[in-house]
């Protein structure tokens, strides 16, 4: 079938390109770059040099896929472009945008007889390749009918071996997409996806922490090992309990340098850690360690927190302690009193 | 080669029984059920009668793997086995150690000129089918001695792709086993293996939890969602960052019952997450997540803790707070005062 | 001056009763209950039987305090009485209003030339005679008009001593009040004095239960210590870095009953402590303890989270473990494999 | 009665001076630095010039107070030291030490006939003012026979108001000092004691934090205060709930300067912070917010983790994305991606 893809930025780009290759889709394309729509065009998509065009050259009803960062320009792409659009298009929301903005743009849009669905979308730049696991929020009819767009970009089968009891159930699943239900629901489970992303990720970056940490000349003896992280990382890719995807993509890192001096440790958030924790707050669900995770975040981006220079003041109110300042970090900071 | 194995139970039995299928490996074993032993023997194992017998049965340089829970037992048992044992032999501890238990072991048995090696084995229930990842510490000779015992046991290449830029380094990681330094190494290795698996299996439960108690009465309408959890758990299994084989099995439990009205939510631990964060503490090393995943699991023991009466007596102290009392959950206990 | 009572729970009760005796002001009150308004007027106020009674009883410009739970039944008044009242009147919220309902309301009530202030208000049952806290939020020229209520109503100087380097700022924040500045300051302070209210609560409670269990059987010889949890408290209120009220209250329950029998160990949360967390997420400030402090509170009121029943499972999964069920606790849980 | 010091730093001198001008007490000194003797001599006691000299200078039964940094340096002096006892002389370890340590010593000196003391003291560099709060643990008769020097060392009752309920319990506790049981007892309350100020520190901190930062340019408006921390940590130690003497300290340090520009905020940690955690995971006691507070020490003395860095590894490896760098905080980070 025929869709229109607004944001040729990586994840965009690659996604047109697993619809036609795929899929054998057409596309129609735009971006505010006129070279990334060039790019795309000579790949056999079909360019459109501004909203109007892209709009004219969509078949109705049309299907418009918005793949740009969640926020204020995806905001207003989409009252822009829905000023363009016909009763029975839909609007496709593919980036990370919040859920309870889904609920707000979807209400707007019914009363125009505008479909919105948002699809929480994973697989990063491996999903070209790999193909793209989508949460897919909607009504049932729009859904089914962008179905075989769906079915191009999700990854398939594959070598995963299936899921034992799941006789009778839906077996798209399996394909690695799914109808989450109604509006919103596709972002909200790409959401607690990304929480739990960070959760996964920060366990492993601690633990690989302690190991790193072992080898330290303030421990005792029975307490210091020289560990290859490498290697560890590697047979733990095997049979392991803790095989997955992350872990693979630990050992290719640690692989190429086992000290990681390429990176700074200065770790972004994207949102989806924020909205989750919120969410957890907001149905009283302790989520300890999705809050954990998000907060390590906050912290690497600071050099000092205000915090603790009010524990240093504290301390030296109490007990006359002065900070050992920022001496050779082997020491621990441990002190005596 | 020839092995001895002492401790038949689930994961003795499988060791065996994979060394006896997959390497053509001979076996003695022993346990203190004769039935255990019987069972290994109608197999094809030797069984021995009493540990004298076991040591008799076995060949100079001896190999014996001890398979029995972390802790007295095993003391005791390799306090007995070594006084039968001779010069060059080798005690292997495959079980969930602690690593300073080994370093003091094998200080004792290299005056009688034994040989200690300790390996941490992952793979539970499943390690007879798939193979176990195995965190090998020891002195090199005697863990290359082993070699054939490991090569058999562990899961091998299989279909898991390689990583890039391990060229030159050591090929047997990729078979799923690594030699990680001296004895004790294994187990730390190990041990760090399993704090990381705590805070995978938190992030992975809290995540859940969200999902599931979007389905609260008292959330307002924009936040409420009736997710199906397998369907869930089975798209992200597919192509999505987080896929790995605890979502694997996840995706299973929920796939046979969404409500998991078969577990109360009463959660054990065994020893390696409490020795992780104590290991992260004596390095300086911040371990928010895997120690909050060790804490669920204590509070999940307890009907209340002592802690929350404190709350519930200070509440009342200054605020004149009754206790809402264990009433309807759903309520979520949000008070306006 | 005169003052307008809305609300007669506790907390409004004591207010206007503090205010007639400490200051001699005098005090219009209305509540919904004939029976509070009765037992107030009988004190001294002037009891109105209605809103619009309420109104006509009150000298221009008016000063309204509203001191009602936060949320539907505060926004329904306030809507209420601005319809009643005249320019430059002034509606105070001495709730736990959150403070992004101030800033909206204060902006419609500006358009009728309504003046509205926000009144943290901390003291709990204790206010009455001890005084009351007070962090205010508003124009200055309001907030100084009303100065001789808050004046009353603060704690005052009392034994408490001066702290160093305070020259020349505002003496009336060491009577206990301030004017922290716009509107919704206020609320904004003193939801953050609660967030840090729930910490330091979680850390006596934390502490005192690692004393407690001190005294399990399991624990071996040189850990075990039965403490006097009562004596334990009042020791550390003489002289000792963690004294402060909290400890106070801690001690007084203690001291009734040292196994604190008569809590479930049930604790509500009130709001203030889910905004504190949410505005540090907005902030990108780490609060871990906070944080930890509010979900040790949505746990308490659960017998399981679905997240342990997730962790049961996963457990099964790959270990073949069963749930060692709801036995001794002073097991600990802790198992073997 | 008379008392031998070894150790005259700051706590060690602090509780000679108070023994002698409170209580009349007469003592022996010793230190490694003849200044600090000579000083302490200058002010009445005596001082002696070896521990062989200190020893003779002491009347029978002795009783000696080691003040020194918990570790190596006490366990040596109390080895020493007790080669030169007699049969019912008194060792007093005043310090931070491990309680595990205490037992094991009082083990050693009890086949001697040595009696041993161990003494949690709180009170910072106020004491010699305020007067010391003490946690004593060894055995009754010994702890008695020492009264009048902890009667003079406590604080006494002061202006503290007495606790409802406790009538009939041991009147010695008003005083400020408490016998909490068998030898070990004593340091292992305190260890708590220093446990739950970390929390109650960092509850403040954090709070102080997210204050701070709700002048944050990046904020939206309905977010953003200008507010004035010392007036807020000022207002709040007047009738506020988190009234305590940690605020005191912290509306003293804000006063002589909000921004604390004289702190880099490297906090260190002590020991007990750390015991305290791992007694918390001995006796499966859940403790996120006294861990939360430790960790965040052990996280102020790095630039960065290396868990941050496998988290930008990871984030690239999946995603592409490269780290912001170290770029202007206020942005804190926030990526759409």
């Amino acid at each position: 079938m025929q869709i229109g893809m607004i944001g040729l930025g990586r994840m965009g780009a690659n996604i047109v390109r697993r619809l036609m290759k795929k899929g054998g889709h057409q596309a129609v394309v735009y971006d505010i770059s006129d070279q990334a729509v060039a790019a795309i065009a000579a790949e056999g998509a079909s360019g459109a040099i501004d909203l109007q065009d892209f709009v004219r050259k969509l078949e109705k009803p049309r299907a418009i896929w918005i793949m740009l960062p969640a926020g204020a320009i995806t905001e207003s792409t989409i009252a822009t472009i829905a000023g363009l659009l016909d009763k029975d298009d839909v609007i496709i929301d593919g980036g990370n945008t919040f859920w309870q903005d889904d609920i707000r743009r979807a209400r707007t849009l019914r009363d125009k007889g505008i479909y919105y669905v948002d699809v929480g979308t994973s697989g990063g730049v491996w999903g070209l390749e790999r193909g793209y696991c989508m949460m897919i929020g909607g009504d049932k009819a729009v859904v089914d009918r962008l179905d075989p767009i769906f079915a191009s970009l999700a990854p398939g089968r594959g070598g995963i071996p299936g899921t034992p009891s799941r006789d009778g159930r839906d077996p798209r699943v399996e394909q690695g997409y799914l109808h989450t239900g109604p509006v919103g629901s596709g972002h909200f489970v790409k959401m607690v996806h990304n929480g739990i992303e960070y959760g996964l990720m920060q366990a492993f970056a601690e633990g690989f922490d302690i190991l790193k940490n072992a080898n330290t000349n303030a421990l005792p003896e029975h307490h210091r090992f020289k560990l290859d992280l490498a290697d560890i990382a590697e047979v733990w890719r095997r049979g392991s309990v803790i095989s997955s995807w992350l872990l693979d993509l630990t050992a290719s890192a640690l692989a190429r340098s086992e000290t990681l001096e390429a990176y700074s440790g200065f770790v972004a958030d994207s949102g989806e850690g924020r909205w989750t924790v919120n969410a957890a707050i907001d149905e009283a669900v302790p989520a300890e360690v999705l809050t954990a995770a998000l907060f390590a975040r906050f912290r690497s981006r600071q050099q000092h927190t205000f915090a603790e220079k009010i524990l240093s003041a504290m301390r030296e109110g109490f007990g006359g302690h002065k900070e050992p300042g920022e001496t050779d970090p082997s020491t621990k900071g441990r002190t005596a009193s």
